[in-house]
């Protein structure tokens, strides 16, 4: 078995050069075991909790910016539509198209996903059981394209609250799609700020310690240089400069369960 | 205080045929109470547990059926809308355009509604507290269209199952917009039967009397003639014959909750 | 069918005048509708969130008080026990013994509360559905005393919170046992304010006037003369010079339930 | 840092041969990894679904076989009240009293078992957040006792359903009390079988391998050599076949947690 692969990035994409700082930091913070690693962010943050915060650079600017960072670092890009009519220009600039948790029901849209014929990670709606996965998977499926990783970002646990079922990994790996867990949204608390959501950072890396020794394919996590000024998702985003220690220590519990 | 309205029709349009059938059956239902009423239909149910199930006419002749439907029996009319593309025709069609629970988050969305000019109904995702329905609110507000309506239609409670909070009820309408209770998907079971969702049909109606005892602006109940063969959400719809008899029952709560 | 009963009182009894005083507001906030009363108090207070707060006047103090009360007033009388050895003398003292829902699991209480001949009122546990409560009636059953009332009192809604669902009234009542619903220990927060529990007492009028519409034989409310300073369940009981309005509004609805 | 203590054993104590059975295979399957472990049976399970269920073999008699296995093993012993009572003398003849977790806010019970001067586990209640056990910690420590033990089991979430929340056991460990994880109860179905509990005996192995890797002083699991004819617990229980490798796999986990 494969050492898990490591989705990660900003939530948001600001600029080119934020863009490419991240990617060169991630890759430093990857090299010394070796772990692959997906280039991940947002160019619309399109279902914000309110109406006064950013959304993003748009579209036709993000692709861009994300084709060159594939091009300049020769690694695989990943990011999220909102729409059945983006899946196509996503599926050019990227390798992986992200469908969002809220969204993983919507019929139209996993099938433009999946015939655009790159891979789709799809996230695991916080009101949605882990079995109930498989129906998701198959509408992609039902396009031709195999190539779907499942993910699972946290269950609604009474109001503002996530919580993470790790029996949903095993569950959702029964499907024959690779498992990714996705730690920093895990940790969010929707809403829980009024017009943003909040967040425990600091139980993102217990968390990610929680999946691989359950057994991922893939660890998603968010990071930034300084979260607490990041334009969405900041208190659940690891800082960049945490991140070397963290993909070594997670690495070590991965290799125990990729033996067995 | 006015009574409440009744925003009720099948599930899904199957055909005008039908469609004139149900509004004269409901339109029935409705007159000794002289409860005012919003016939409701979707034209494409987007969002299915499984691919393999029946989404429905389309928007062009379910707009069509729905648009006929106004004219011939001079009610209003509500229906569902699945992507910003889509409000601008449902606007020109219908008085009412619906924003499903999975997607009360998606802010173009929920824009190109408010933008119609038409009335817009938002159901509470199942995965958000009832106090970030204002957040919700604002991003249609944001629009200068005021004609909001929040509906609780149920939260996310363990697998496979919902919960009504009827807290929710005052806490939403502290925004000043009208609240409407979905009493019939309140009582479904997502994903609870492998490929569609399973429902409790027979406490529906005891959660519309909880319901108008707490107070509400708007019912939304689905009715249809034979509920187990309709094309979804058979399991928790009321069969049309009943629907005299629950009306009438409901009146009279909402008759003391209005005095007061 | 009867109109309901209320069961009602302090929290905690605090003395013989306390509980005198109370009684009488009680009565007379109970004679306009002529709405039957059970008194109810609690002696000991055994399972408080932290050891730094009051528990009350200890057993045989306790039960000499409701005694008299009993007398004076001509009134049944409820209280709660933590403990086998409790039911006895409790059960000479009291019309009703109550389980208190931590404990409603607890086979050794259960039949000694049975044992007695009175009649017992089993809280639901907050971990408990509401299908589940069969189970412990039976156990209260076996010993041949079936005079058992069931009773709400939330359910376990994430951390720090409980919901009602009203489902569980109907679903409790097809035991063929009456069916109580505790509204103002259904709005507490348990834990929720470090080492007391804190409660929403807006809702517990909302949640009360849902359950009458659904349908219950008895509700419990608790009251006070001054609960922001009472020595327990401050944040959820009922001002005692609202509860006349509060029954009467109750009632409204409780007799359209009782029609049909 | 210490490797995991394991407290294990079957759930229900069913004679002295089958307890000395038990402990040696106990003993086998520790000896790889010199994994120290508390062996752990009840005399009596005191809050059954159902009436109609086997209790086990009383105080007397169960303290006993428990004190001959300590002899005769020369390990620790863990078994658990539900009475006030039955602490002393449960004091005597084991070395850990475990609060159950229904009965973990019970005041006089946590202080009787404060008072032997033994150790004390204290299971979380389903219905209570982890940062809440502080109180319950305090409870005993006003004994003057601080050998406590602070385990999660599960918490409510839905009906009949558990989950475990992994933020739980670094949250409870800041109190500075040694945290233990419960992974067989904690995949229970708490009455999901009608007149008993349900499991998911093959989710057991993965939710312990996620506490090591989080990191916890203790694991409690509970074992058989024929689980589905064992008079309770048969849906969760561990096959005593099983637990070498168990164990074996988990201490690796461990050995890496335990170095940073």
């Amino acid at each position: 078995k494969e050492p898990f692969a490591l989705i990660t990035g900003p939530c948001q994409l600001e600029s080119l050069d934020h863009a490419r700082m991240m990617a060169e930091r991630i890759a430093e913070a990857c090299a010394p075991t070796k772990t692959g690693f997906i280039f991940k962010a947002s160019y619309d943050k399109a279902n914000r909790s309110s109406i006064s915060t950013k959304r993003g650079l748009g579209m036709e600017e993000g692709l861009t910016i994300l084709s060159k960072i594939r091009e300049e670092f020769g690694c695989p890009i990943l990011t999220d539509v909102h729409d059945a009519h983006q899946c196509a220009p996503a599926g050019e600039a990227v390798d992986v198209i992200q469908i969002p948790a809220f969204l993983c029901r919507q019929t139209d849209l996993l099938l433009a996903a999946g015939e655009t014929g790159a891979a789709v990670n799809v996230k695991k709606g916080q009101f949605l059981a882990p079995w109930d996965m498989g129906n998701v998977a198959e509408k992609i499926a039902s396009t031709g394209n195999e190539r779907i990783m499942l993910c699972d970002r946290g269950t609604s646990f009474g109001y503002n609250t996530l919580v993470s079922d790790f029996r949903g990994l095993p569950i959702m790996a029964a499907t024959g799609y690779p498992v990714v867990f996705d730690a920093t949204h895990s940790v969010q608390q929707p809403g829980g700020q009024g017009t943003t959501s909040g967040g425990q950072r600091e139980f993102a890396p217990v968390l990610a310690r929680a999946a691989v020794a359950v057994g991922v394919s893939a660890l998603f996590i968010e990071t930034h240089e300084d979260p607490d000024n990041a334009p969405s998702d900041g208190p659940n985003m690891i800082p960049i400069e945490e991140m070397k220690a963290l993909i070594g220590n997670l690495a070590r519990y991965d290799s125990i369960s990729k033996e067995s």
